[in-house]
């Protein structure tokens, strides 16, 4: 059995993992970290865990934790693994993070986009970026698996088909974003209070919303041959637990003025033809209520002829292919388990 | 591998049934039964299924997938396998049936409550009511098992251990329901439309609602020594998708008026000791997001030392225990199989 | 036109008292106060005013407040005005409270409900209770009215007609509540985030929610003849923004256990008569929906024969009819306006 | 008092009507029109109106009620009225259709978005579209008033000041639209049953939505020197009863690709700047919480430097402004009235 232990359990991403892990017949939790909520009970504060973890959160003393683990899941906030983890700890076992802190090759982006100087840029250079579809080689060899961001995750899967077979103009990519409140993470904000939700709907984080740098990186690096992507980005708030919807919008680039809905289905279903987690529908638009709960991403596409410019739609649950089932695949994939290993799940419906 | 034929798949009932079934080792569904819906590939109707069961809904003729099945699991409307029913299909196959149609042993009580003459009377008196906790013999020695109510589940489970006891006024108990929508089934009623539930709360089934002859007939059956209980039953909706909450509330009897919490804690807890779906809280409310898209009961009651008076609540997924997990959890007992099979997944939070 | 200083603006009941008022034609609004909000334009804080109240929200000096207008109306939290108010106050101008702070004739009932010793008991015995309907001669001649709480207003109106008639027992009065999310205020809350309430129903506050002591002095009070009533009553918290509904349900009394339907009905018809703000609903039961927003009470009682019974029922808009809007109906009471006045409005739906 | 037939009473844009004409002090209503749910008393069908209008809804037979009225608002299906309307009817009285039907001048634009001959094109070029504040002078002097729909509505006014001043180049403009589910009518499709929508969103009507045709007609007639403008348009569906928020992008035109915020900030400070339901919002972003239930419009823009693009959001309550207190506001204008009569409403918040 793998010895793994979790941090930050008390949150929607780390119960996340919990709920995920009890699934999975190779895997052990030994460790369950909290910080604010130590020395609770889990069931207190997290009541679908009775009588199937009866543990008490308690504070991580991360050296220790290593030596006696296999792995590290993080569900930490942004900043705590950056000015804690050392190469020591990662020589002793296997770290994945969902935090933000090594996502991003270019330390200057955090400087940017989450307003702080990274104490560890060398620990940057080492870790691999956990888009599990797109970078098994790497994750499969390194100790510190920097799990992806949602919006990312779902962005990336949507427009990147299209961006890779030269069909879109790359200065044109705009991504209109729409997320559940579970993605602001546990808290106690008057923003994510029920009645501020409730019935409304909202833009945030116009411009400046930290997951550019990451979606950028990502158009960029896994498309090969581009070096500069700037997008347009605008996250919405929605009055739902779970769920990303990205709504993508960008020009056919001059060669592919031409294209048919035909061959951008092709496209499509020929990069998902291996990625059994990512499912191109080509008669419908993706709905979040089809991957509920899942850890599918589902994907679409439509020619916008008219006008020359194509509709690329993704859905994914943002606690699950968005964060925690991403992490356990993840795991997977680094420690040799099947890659579908207690995440093949159908969706919640209703 | 167990053959199973699932009816009325297009449903909330019948697709969280093929949900659940997608994770058990044993058993293979051969047939996707469907009224209205038949023609239609499952995932254009119910997209979580997508790449995992491919497949097209159709009529069912009963009888020859009786003879090409182990097991029928029915989410059919109420009346209809009433009236379609044989014994030549029970003796060629075993039958869970999710509709109500063999739930009462009284037929006057369909007249009563369901305002149908019952077509096959001789049938109730050897179907097995399906609460799995308290009926396992009888379940495992059947071939037509009837899986109970949403409502009745939740409220028995809740009532019956001081009633059992003693200890509550039978003459007095008032159950106060909550529900969320899906329990209505997939339907096109304005009642059951967006903006006429969002932001709404109201009682509906006043006095009339069918489940009041089950629990009844639950709290008489299973108390053993109680030849007649009129409740006092009031169903809430509620805009949420999924969950029951149960709130009653009896007078103590007269010998137990000087009974205390730690005293009610014990016969609850001595209840649950053999039944892992079934929590009893000592500490805390039942709240539905636990129970969430699991098998779970949690319970839990309250003295009411200044009134004399207990309340005692129960929270379930309606969904699940309500009904398709109830249906695979008998499944699992008819055929040997171990109880929690394909049902031991932790309620899905938020 | 009236001087009307408001307090505590930068929440649910405020803002409301803003949003009312601002149809009143014979008021002013003059002082906007806030505490932790203080300094912070109002519009910043609650867009629906921008362009209408373009004013900064400030710190209140409750003596100099009171000698500049005719009328406080403080939305402050329990405990601050009972601290802080003193008969010169009163003596300069009206003091409208939707806290608790004066509810209560019995100083005990603080200690035991709330946890505090009341520090002014004697403004209790001139406060005036502020039930519109039931109390208008006290409001009329009162400088200091204690605004009724939701659960009660909706409570009391709800079975006090049974009561007086003596048709009910009043040692069987159980009240099951339901209540949307504003009734816990403006607040950062774990308890009251989105995720937590959102698909999810829960008890809370059993045995000893604060609104207790005020429903038993209410159904005391007004009924006139009897000392002490002790009531079960359980709230509920219903993922909504508004709205209260309330599920009552007592035994017949002996000598009206063969009371019918229509003589209940006559009875809450007669009580409904000269009330304009109370509907009594012969043909259905109450939904949340459809006062939202208004002033109405709907209530509704139907006859358990079976169970010798009765069932109340009352729905209320919580933020209006449970809070700002009595506000303005004893406010237009106190300064002699026409009683509807900027209340009329229909309920909004959906 | 000016005597008003309404049709459609029973759906959401009729009841609305009859919502807000309620205060309004010139306006008596004469006929509650229904088509299916004609012989219904209005308190059956919507609980709102009790004791408010006691009224029976009814057929119409619409030369009568032309001649008994001064002005006929009608709330009815589109086709309708394209069907039935005649130069008599409107010589008789004022006619303001909710539909579509006289929206669009070009007829050929009805076949292909909505499919249908129009029946009566010559009414096309007499018809006033209702778009208030752009169009006030063809409302005072025309019997038949076309009210807009609810996302022309809004995207016409947030787009519209950037593209008549120039800034924005005309063939890059994307709207990205999210609406509640009330904009569906009040119908009984399976797809606005609330468990398909409630935690759910998704994209709907691609390339193909019956607003495309009105939005672009909307945007060349109002900006006066364009003939011809090609949008693409995607509407979401948000899990919300009220609401339309509309995020559009668009590329600066050469010759300003230098604007900075502050101009942009100027010039729709300047166009809204005679028109009083329409606010600018220069510090933050629209959200439609802060109309609910009001006729207000709230825009904003923000400069994408980065990518010589702009954002431009706006929202609305998609059946005050969106549809029915437009109606009014249309009225108001037609008849002389103060336009904001009973229109000066704050949102209801939360």
């Amino acid at each position: 059995m793998l010895k793994v232990a979790v941090l930050g359990v008390g949150g929607y991403g780390g119960s996340e993992i919990l709920r995920i892990l009890h699934g999975h017949k190779d895997v052990s939790i030994t460790h369950f970290g909290a910080n604010t909520q130590a020395g609770v009970n889990l069931k207190q504060s997290l009541g679908q865990f009775r009588d199937i973890y009866d543990n008490v959160m308690e504070k991580s003393d991360l050296s220790q934790i290593a030596k006696d683990n296999d792995c590290i899941i993080a569900a930490t906030p942004h900043e705590f693994l950056a000015r804690t983890l050392t190469k020591e700890i990662i020589n002793d076992c296997v770290v994945i993070d969902l935090s933000a802190d090594f996502r991003l090759k270019n330390p200057k982006k955090y400087e940017e986009y989450y307003h702080f100087t990274h104490p560890s840029p060398d620990l940057l250079q080492i870790s691999a970026y956990g888009l599990c579809e797109l970078n098994k080689e790497s994750i499969k060899n390194s100790n510190l698996i920097a799990n992806p961001g949602c919006y990312p995750t779902c962005s990336t899967f949507s427009v990147l088909p299209l961006l890779m077979a030269g069909v879109i103009d790359n200065s044109s990519i705009i991504i209109d974003a729409k997320s559940g409140v579970s993605g602001a993470g546990r808290n106690t904000k008057l923003d994510s209070s029920f009645c501020e939700v409730h019935e409304n709907i909202k833009a945030y984080g116009l411009l400046n919303h930290r997951h550019i740098a990451e979606i950028e990186q990502n158009l960029c690096s896994f498309s090969n041959n581009i070096n500069e992507i700037n997008i347009t980005f605008t996250p919405h708030l929605i009055p739902m637990n779970r769920g990303i919807l990205i709504t993508a919008y960008a020009n056919l680039s001059s060669k592919y003025s031409y294209i048919t809905q035909a061959d951008i289905d092709s496209i499509y279903e020929e990069f998902c033809a291996d990625k059994y987690f990512i499912r191109y529908l080509r008669d419908s638009a993706p709905e979040t209520r089809w991957v509920r709960g899942s850890n599918f991403v589902d994907i679409s596409a439509r020619l916008d002829a008219r006008n020359k410019r194509v509709i690329m739609m993704g859905a994914i649950d943002n606690l699950v292919k968005g964060a925690s089932g991403a992490a356990i695949q993840n795991l997977n994939i680094r420690f040799g388990f099947r890659e579908q290993q207690s995440l093949d799940e159908i969706a919640i419906f209703p």
